[in-house]
C-alpha cells in the first residue's frame, strides 16, 4: 500500500467544505492535512478541527511551501484560481482546480503553461462527468450501444436564479452554467466542437436582463466529427434542478432522466404523483463530488492523466465565449473564432 | 375467402350494445344479421337498425331458429345464460356466452354437456385473456423469459363499488369480480388451482357486509404445478380501476402496470403528475372485447378450438366458489372439495 | 338530429383509404358517399364496396360535381392538392386537404384565396395536433398549469428512411418531416415564429446527401411572443418512431413520453426491458386521425372554424421554407424573409 | 452542544463494520470508542486503527465495564444477542441489538425484561423503517394521503438463496428473510397483527426443502385495525434485489418502486432497457444503516423513546412464529396462539 497523499485547500467555502468532508469520509489512499482560508473564522477552525486537519491557517503560500503536501485544492474565488494554479505548478503541486479556471482565455492558457512546465497533474472541478447516470450514458456510447453519436440533447435547468449581481461577474449563464453542459455535451459526443448558435431571452427575471445577460437559453452545437448537441438552459424550474442527458446514435438512444428523492408514487383522486427532482446541485451531484475527488487522487497515486484536464476546462471557456459572441451578433459562430491565447 | 358468419345476439344491454358494434366496425369476415331482445324499446331499434342489422326482435326462439344464423352471442341477464347455451347447442349453433354461465356448477355442468352433444363451440367471455397487456405478460412465460412460474400476483380494484342488492344476486364479490383474476391467474400460469384460501374484510361500504358479502379481499392459490398465487380486490380505489399482473419465475419477472389515457407528466411545485389509470372496465378493456371477437370468429372459421372453453369457465366457478367456503370457514379449502357436477 | 355530412374523397391510398375506413367505422353524423381515384383497381373497387361507398370513379369532377356532397377530402399526390381545393372551394364543398397544400407560398396563397372567396371551410391535415399525449401538453399550457411558455422541445425521429428519390420531391426534410414539428410547435406555443435556425448534417445516407438534403437535423425556433423552441429530427431511429413534446414554462414543464404497444416490463439478467415505441406513424397517430375526422364533421355541423386552418399550412410552409434557407446560407432567417404570397 | 455518546461495538463483522464506518463518518454527536470481537484478527485491528478506535480487543466484558462508553451495539452471532442485551442492561448500557433479538419467545421477554429494568433504550435493528423510499410511504399514510389502509402489499425478494445450513440455524425464511417484512407491514399498518396465513414451496432449491424450509412464500395478514396485508418472498429472483411496497387505502395508493443504480434508459432495437434494481441489501439500504444509528443516537442525546423497540422485536418474531405453524399445520394461525413470553 502506497502512503497516502498529502492534500492542502485553499478556500474553505462551500465546495471546499464539500471536498474536505469527503476526502475525510470517502476517498481513500489520502489524508486532509491543510485548509488556508483568507477569511478564515472561529466557526471554520472549529470545523477544520473536527475533521483532523493538522494546519489551519489564512495563508495559501504557507501551505503551497508545506512539503508534506503533494496536492493542492483551489477552491477560493473564481478571479484568484489562475493564479493559484500558477502559483501550485511552481510549488511542484499536483492541481484540482474547481471551474473555471478563468474568464478568459490568457489567464488560462498561462495557468496551463505553467502546469506543463512543472509537469503537475490538473484537474478541472466538472464533477458532473463522474456523475452516475452521465457515466452510464457514456458508457453506453464507449461500449457500441449507442453507436455512432448523431445527436446529444442536454436539458440544464437551475431551480431559482442568481441575483442579478452575480450574472454580471460570472461571466454570465454560457460561463457559468452552460459552461457544464458544454463539458457535457464533449465528454458525450468524444469530439471537439466546430460551431455554436445561441438563442437567449430574458423571460424569468428582468434584473438579469438590464445586467446585460439571458434566463432562458437553446444552444446548438456542430462537432467535429459530425454529431449535432442541443442545450437548453433556464435559470428558474419550478420544480426543481432538471438534469438531463440524451445521446442518440446509430443504433439507439442512452437518455438519463432526472433523479429524485425517493422513488414511491401516490394514487390518488389528483393522478399518479410522483417526486420531484433532487432540488439543486448539492443533492443531485452529491456522489459525484466524491468521485470526482477519488479519481483525483488516484490519477496521481498510479500517476496517470486526469479525466477532466485543463484543456479540457480551455475548450469549454471557448465555447462558452462563442456563445456569448454568437447571442451578440445573432449568428452562428466558428470555434476557430475563439483565440487560443 | 370465405362466406362471413352470420351471428344473432341475444341481449343488447351495455356489453350486447359493445359486441355488436364491434362486430359491424372491427370483426372480419362477420355479419351482424340479427339481435333479440325481450326489453326491445324504439331506441334499441333505431340503434340496430342503423347499424344495418336486418333482423330485430324480442324473441330468443325465433333467433335461434333462423338457419342462416351460425353463431350466437348470449347477452342476456346471468340467470338466463345457461338456458340458452342448452337451447343454442340444440339448435346447433356456436356460442359466445358472457360470464358466468352460471353461478351453479350443476347448471355449468348441464349447459356444456348439452354444448359437448351438439358438437359445437363455446366460448365464454373472459374478455381479459385477450388484453394487450397481459397477452404480452403470458407470451413472456410462454417463450421462456420468465422461466417455471413461481409467483402471480394480481391486483384488481375496481372505481367504485357496485349497489348492495347487486352482491346480492351476483354471488358476491368471488364471482362477480375475483373469477375474472382466478380465470387470469389460471391463464398465467398454465395450471390448475388446488388450493385457494381468501380473507376478506368490509372497510367500504357496510350495506355491502350487510348483503353478506366483503368488499376488500386477499385471495391465495396453489396451482398443481407447484406455482403460488395471490390476489388484492378492492371495490373501491381512489384513483380508477387498477389492473395489474405479474408473474415472477425463475429467469425474471413480466409485470402489466396500468394503462393510462395519456403518457403526459405535469412536472410543477407539487410534484410529477401523471395520469390516473382508465376509470373502469369498458375504457381499459375496449380493445380486448374486440380482440375476443375476432379470435371467436376465427375459431368458427378455421374450426379451431375456443381460447377460453366452458371448462375454463367451469373452473373460474369452482375456484369461485371454493373462495367463497374458505372465507365462511376462515381455512383453506382444496379445490377437490368443490363437486365437479 | 342534423341529416349527416356526405363525403367524397379524391384519392385512396394510404391515407385516403384509413379516411375511408374511419369515417365509415368511427365518425358519428358523417356518411361516405363517393370516392374518385385516378389509379382505381378492381381491389380499391371492392374495398369501397365493402364499406358501402355508393358512387365508386376515377373522375374527380365528377364528385365535385355531385350536390349531395357537401364535403371533399383531398388524399391524392400532393402536386395536385392546391389545383383541387381550388377547384373543391369553387364547387362550393367543404375541404379536408392532406398536408401539405403545396410546397410553394404562391399556390397555397392562391388555394386559399379561393377558399376564402367561397366562404367553405378548410382543415389541413396536421393531425398531430389531435393525438392525445399532445392535446394534453396543450390542455396544461391552456389551462395555466405550466405558465408562461419559456422552451418547447420536440423529438421527432422516423424510424426509416424514405428512399433518395422521394426526399428530391417531398421538398426534403423540413417540408415533409420537420413541417408537422413546426405545426406542433406553433400549436403548443400559441404563438408565431419570429426567426428560424436549422443544423443539418448526412449521417444515415449518403444518398439523402447526394440528393441534396439532410437526414439529421437541430432547428430552432423564435416566437413573438419570446418562447424559443428545439426540433431535433433524424430519419432513423433504431427502435422506432420516436415523438416526444415537452413545454416548460414559468410554472412547470409538461411532457409527452412515447406510447408503447403495452406497459409489461420484464426484469431479468439483462435488466428492466420495457416496449418500443409504435413502429411508425400508422400506429403512433391511429387514434388522431379518427379524431381529427370527427373534428371536421364537427366544424361543418357546427359551422365553427376548424381546428387547423389553411393559413396554419401556409405558416408551417413560410416556416419550412425559411429552415431550409437558414441551412443553406448557414445562419437565422427571419420569418418575414420569407413571402407572404 | 452536548457531550457526544461514546459507543462500543460488540461484533465487527459486515454489519458491525458498517455500523462502525457510518459512526464515524456519517453520525453527528457520536464517539466509536471501542470494539470487541472473540475473533479479533491483524486485518480488524488495522481497520479498527485507522477508524481512530481507542480500545480494541477480544472481550465484550471489558467492553461493557468501560463507564466512558454509554451506548453499546450489539453486532454479535445471533445466538448471542440475547445474553449481551442483558449484559449490557445490567452495565447500564443503551442498546443497539441487531436483530433477531432471539429466536425464542423466551429467551427475547429475558432480555427485555432486563432493559426494562435497567431503564436504558434498546433499539433493535428493523433497519428498512429508515429507508427513504418506506419512510416517505409511510408519511402518507401519516399525513392522510392514503386514507385509511385497507391493503398491505409487500414484494421482497433476495438475488440468492442462502445456504442450506444457514437456512437451518437461521430459524427459517419466515424467521431471517420475512421479518423483516412482519415489521414493514407492521410499521405501514400502525396496527398489530391479528392473524395469519402462510403458503410455501420449495421451487428453487431442493437442500432447503431437505432442510426443512421453504424458498417461496406467500403470507397473508389480518390486522387488528382491519387492514389486510399480503408478502410474497422468493430466495431468488434473477433481477437482483426486489423490495417493493404498497399501501392502500380510503383515498388512494402509496407505491414504492425499486431503487436502481441509474435512471438511464437504453432504447434499442431490443427494447427499452432500464438498470436492474440493487443487488443486495448492502446497496439498497447503504442509506437506511446510517439513518437507524442517527435515530438512536438522537433517541439517546433527546432522551426519547427509540423508533423500533423490543417489543417490536418481539411482535415481529412472534409473527414470524405463526407463519412457522401456519406452514406446517396449513391453516390460518392466530397471534393469540403465540405465548407471549
Amino acid at each position: 500500500m502506497q502512503a497516502p497523499v498529502n492534500v492542502g485547500i485553499i478556500g474553505v467555502g462551500r465546495i471546499g467544505k464539500i471536498h474536505s468532508e469527503n476526502i475525510v469520509s470517502s476517498v481513500p489512499n489520502c489524508r486532509l492535512k491543510a485548509i488556508a482560508d483568507v477569511n478564515l473564522t472561529p466557526a471554520i477552525e472549529a470545523w477544520a478541527k473536527n475533521l483532523g486537519v493538522a494546519s489551519i491557517g489564512r495563508d495559501p503560500a504557507a501551505l503551497l511551501a508545506d512539503p508534506d503536501i503533494s496536492a493542492v485544492l483551489i477552491c477560493s474565488s473564481t478571479d484568484t484560481h489562475a493564479d493559484f494554479v500558477v502559483l501550485a505548478a511552481r510549488a511542484g503541486k499536483h492541481i484540482f482546480c474547481e471551474k473555471p479556471v478563468d474568464l478568459t482565455v490568457a489567464k488560462v492558457r498561462a495557468a496551463l503553461d505553467a502546469v506543463k512546465q512543472a509537469g503537475v497533474k490538473l484537474q478541472v472541478g466538472f464533477n458532473r462527468r463522474f456523475d452516475h447516470n452521465f457515466r452510464r450514458v457514456r458508457e453506453l456510447v464507449e461500449n457500441g450501444s449507442v453507436g455512432t453519436p448523431h445527436l446529444i440533447k442536454i436539458s440544464s435547468r437551475d431551480p431559482a436564479p442568481p441575483p442579478a449581481e452575480y450574472v454580471a461577474v460570472s461571466g454570465g449563464i454560457f460561463l457559468d452554467m452552460t459552461v457544464h453542459d458544454f463539458d457535457m455535451a464533449r465528454f458525450q459526443s468524444g469530439s471537439e466542437v466546430e460551431e455554436v448558435y445561441a438563442l437567449g431571452a430574458v423571460l424569468i427575471d428582468e434584473a438579469i436582463g438590464k445586467a446585460g445577460d439571458v434566463d432562458t437559453a437553446i444552444v446548438t452545437l456542430r462537432f467535429e466529427n459530425g454529431a449535432l448537441a442541443v442545450i437548453d438552459n433556464s435559470r428558474r424550474a419550478a420544480y426543481g434542478y432538471d438534469q438531463r442527458v440524451e445521446v442518440f446514435g446509430s443504433k439507439g438512444a442512452a437518455a438519463a432522466e432526472n433523479d429524485a428523492p425517493c422513488t414511491v408514487k401516490l394514487s390518488c383522486e389528483a393522478g399518479v404523483i410522483g417526486d420531484k427532482p433532487f432540488y439543486f446541485f448539492l443533492e443531485r451531484y452529491k456522489e459525484s463530488f466524491v468521485v470526482e475527488m477519488r479519481a483525483f487522487i488516484e490519477a496521481i497515486a498510479l500517476n496517470q492523466p486526469t479525466l477532466v484536464t485543463g484543456e479540457d476546462g480551455m475548450h469549454d471557456l471557448r465555447v462558452g465565449l462563442a456563445a456569448k459572441l454568437s447571442l451578440a451578433e445573432r449568428r452562428p459562430v466558428k470555434l476557430s473564432e475563439i483565440p487560443l491565447k
